[in-house]
């Protein structure tokens, strides 16, 4: 089952700076094969089911292993059935609504 | 890893009556040994890393089975490793502030 | 515009014992006439937009008043035309379901 | 109080194809002067904390004006008074450390 999904992985408990730990978390998501697009409120990846939810849990294990007591991980993730869809063609179909209005 | 999650499951292209297929979520969620709560805008489950994320993938496939074109969830999820810590825990916890300072 | 929505605010940047500030932010809730429900990983209330996004405004205030640097909201918010719907409704419409086909 | 955020909303009840009501979005939250910037599950925008929530309203009201009868959001935002931050040098931040160790 591909997903398409956003995750926000908060660490909690180490202070404000939390860039470096966000940038452990997108390795992992690269070692992946997620093809993470870093946002300034998450990032986005796709993949199957399995490759995706496997690599947020390496997320939060290695986050705890870098010594942070709490993470909290927002995640938006979809799947459909009714035809393929990759991160690109959903971009690219609002996009298109908007210049063809203009 | 014990996580406790939170879960909104949307079903999207079946029109604006969600609480046939949330029911059936439900069903998952509590044969999975999650003990749902159900709220007004998604459902508390606690459990293993594994346990919480093998069933929330069982929600999306049996409502693709039911004929869910699309399915959008929306999750909280967090772990912590400075102590072991249940829901009761974390609304009592909360609970006890409140009276102790009314 | 009357809005169902969950709330669930974490505070960034002061350790891991986070339920003196949800208790802060659980009061406000109340103040504003919200009938906040808490839950184990956030917030349900209810109520016209500007009532629930005001509060959700003064909670951030709040928070920062106490000495907290980062906080980080994350909500669930849905409005309905179709028909006017409780939270109270929401989940008895799912329980109705649930005990139907038992 | 400057606020970034992550809106996903998501029109319920009329059919999978949803990309005509995000276009439609996307322009309220560019007239209300949010810099908004779409990605595959949401979109990012900063500002002022009553114009951030006032477009979001108006996104809202707009889709129920299209037909639209139920309309469910999801919302990161955060605020921090340590220090000012725009989304740019969020992500910056990340990929600083993610270009460093490399």
């Amino acid at each position: 089952m591909h997903v398409i999904a956003d995750l926000s992985i908060v660490p909690i408990g180490v202070g404000t700076s939390l860039s470096r730990y966000v940038a452990v978390c997108e390795r992992i998501l690269v070692e992946a094969g997620l093809s993470p697009r870093l946002h300034a409120y998450g990032t986005n990846v796709e993949g199957d089911w399995e490759q995706v939810f496997g690599a947020l849990k390496r997320c939060h294990e290695a986050l705890h292993e870098m010594g942070v007591p709490r993470v909290s991980t927002n995640l938006r993730c979809g799947t459909r059935v009714d035809r393929s869809q990759t991160m690109d063609e959903k971009t690219a179909s609002v996009e298109a609504k908007l210049s063809s209005t203009d």
